[in-house]
């Protein structure tokens, strides 16, 4: 049998994902499962994105070109300006979800051995786009105690050496939900200056920001605009992870046109998913204002009902829906799959995601989870409720166990 | 500014789309302009398939499991019963489009620096798949003069060395239209065997043989089981390229096991594409009929045609919707371009896609072009008067130079 090749045993396992198989035996058991692991938004998609499903008047769902629709570039030019970042539709390339954005942008600017500089807890996938171009991810941690805030100056240029090539920041963060300062963002930008880097920067969860501080885009950065790769979804915007529809947007034309040869080879970004992205452009004030409320009322509840469950701590998130909480477990890991496979309170369980496949320094994060706001508020209180009664239990056995 | 990577240099550029910019310059200019060169059916996309959409009753359109719906890969499973395929559900992974199937595999069984053995001309991203997992595509030429039947097994075993992982097939064939025999298939088959290799097979064009010999899938080779990757895709036989629907299909679960590494850091496929796909499953007898019978007739429209044409030569395909023809011109690049930028015949033009451009070894295909018929009869009729006419005008024009 011909054997895998080295990047697809190193390819790491989702760390969001690789307990769903648990999770299933535990549905088939009759258990409920709330699923705090995943950034699956439950609330609605814009009804003009749905609508537009019922009036695709096409008898053939021929391929869209390669960059994406035309159309749907002009419209995304509007959006963007809304939040002061100035482009023209040529600066947007369409992509099949941000991943393929990221995994692009790794393709056409790091050679195999260089390196890209990310704080970590980071998305658990960066790790596996720079596996799959043979990158490597070199992470600077942040920690809990500190709020998740970015590290000094100093810790960069620690790591900096000839094969760095980039820094990646998520900002609004997975897992963390850090948002970063206007301070942290021109420390980034002198970095990126003055070692002439690439900044990729994540910016899926923009919308979901509770500061009433200005949110800093990368692209609003001065003096790096040929350096910046602004990955972008409307996945969490408008809950509409399934339509597979993201983009990757840079001023600088020669990384446009590597990204489009890649781009090109895969021929084009999903037809309906965009007519979809397209038409929820239009979403209302109203319903963007509505989710964003409701996301205000769920960190409220989840964070407020996490830190009052003894031994757990989570710091406030100032963006996205997630957070990465202490849980007062030795291995958070155990303690996922313990509840998905030991654990039920009244045919209840919960599902988290343990947070040491978000660090890549080993032993970091060991007794973290990353938990998604992503339920109803009264599902949220009911799990945070069971998740109390599962580290109870928990906490019970293991301490027996020892005596 | 930071610069481009290696590989984002090396990739080609799509022969099929790198003349679009010309082609829409002549459409700007008021040129009608008939596409030989872009596999894209105009054929209906199958009613069940668009029906569909207008029936989805979902309020939030949420990411599909990372594998595809468990429903459509049962579904699949039918379907390939009746090509005498025989595959349980988890035997299939669903991709978005055949081009990540592709990716997926090469990403999954090659390890930078490992070869692939590809007859040659081929569809050109197979190229741009390899440089991006680092692998290097060998060759070996078939030719027009020999209707690009396979070369003897003698010639495979010349190249096999110690970094030779796989052999790739595409069949029926993209661009040729070649069919492979029994014999051939066997050849293949001994050749895997012996030196223990993939065997990657793109059949994304089974629908469509013009033959009455029974069609050997590569899944139907006895001994390779463990060997084989089976790429596939719902863009040709249903017309929906947009949908972005594919498959990458093993017994090897191994294999598998790694490619699911790669598909849940993507995430997963496109939701609305799979639904769409699930429906076109159930796709009438009379829809394929009436699909096979159209392109049975324009393959002969196409064929008798060029080869009607001084000077102009065409085998037989047998299969696939292409053709690979030789032009009476020394490059056929250039007249390609040519077409776009200088001719017109009363406010009509035709884009063909210039042959080198499958081709890796430096020279070969000069005078060749693919050509699709994904046209209605007439416009073929047309399209063929058309090309004949740019022939007799560049030809006329050449030799005044040389004069």
């Amino acid at each position: 049998m011909p054997q895998i090749s080295d990047r697809g045993i190193a390819m790491p396992a989702s760390p969001i994902r690789k307990l769903t198989p648990l999770a299933n035996a535990a549905k088939e058991r009759g258990i409920h499962v709330f699923h705090l692991n995943i950034g699956q938004p439950d609330l609605p998609t814009p009804q003009e994105g749905l609508d537009v499903l019922k009036t695709i008047d096409r008898s053939v769902l021929e391929y869209s070109p390669s960059q994406g629709f035309k159309s749907y570039r002009e419209k995304l030019v509007n959006y963007y300006a809304k939040y002061n970042i100035h482009l023209t539709p040529d600066d947007i390339i369409v992509t099949c979800g941000g991943s393929e954005a990221v995994l692009f942008a790794f393709m056409s600017c790091l050679n195999p051995g260089d390196e890209i500089i990310v704080p970590e807890p980071a998305y658990a996938n960066y790790m596996a786009f720079a596996i799959s171009a043979g990158a490597k991810i070199r992470t600077i941690s942040t920690t809990i105690e500190e709020g998740f805030s970015l590290p000094k100056v100093e810790q960069f240029e620690a790591l900096i050496n000839e094969h760095t090539r980039a820094i990646l920041i998520c900002n609004p963060n997975n897992p963390t939900g850090y948002l970063y300062t206007r301070r942290e963002m021109n420390q980034i930008r002198d970095l990126v200056k003055k070692y002439d880097l690439y900044l990729f920067s994540d910016e899926v969860y923009r919308e979901f920001i509770y500061t009433g501080s200005p949110y800093i885009s990368a692209c609003h950065l001065e003096g790096i605009e040929q350096n910046v790769v602004l990955i972008d979804s409307v996945s969490k915007r408008y809950s509409e992870c399934g339509i597979r529809v993201g983009a990757l947007i840079t001023k600088n034309e020669n990384l446009r046109k590597a990204v489009m040869k890649f781009c090109q080879a895969r021929l084009s970004p999903p037809l309906i998913g965009q007519l979809v992205a397209e038409a929820s452009i239009d979403a209302s004030e109203e319903y963007l204002r509505d989710t964003y409320d409701e996301y205000v009322e769920r960190r409220k509840t989840l964070i407020d009902g996490l830190n009052r469950i003894p031994g757990v701590y989570s710091p406030i998130p100032m963006g996205a829906f997630y957070t990465v909480a202490k849980l007062p477990v030795d291995d958070a890991e155990k303690f996922c799959a313990w509840c998905l496979t030991d654990f039920e309170y009244e045919g209840q369980t919960v599902m988290m995601a343990p947070a040491s496949g978000f660090y890549t320094t080993p032993g970091l994060g060991r007794d973290q989870v990353r938990i998604a706001y992503v339920l109803k508020q009264q599902d949220l209180e009911r799990a945070l409720f069971v998740l109390s009664k599962a580290l109870e239990t928990y906490n019970a056995l293991t301490h027996k166990d020892e005596a």
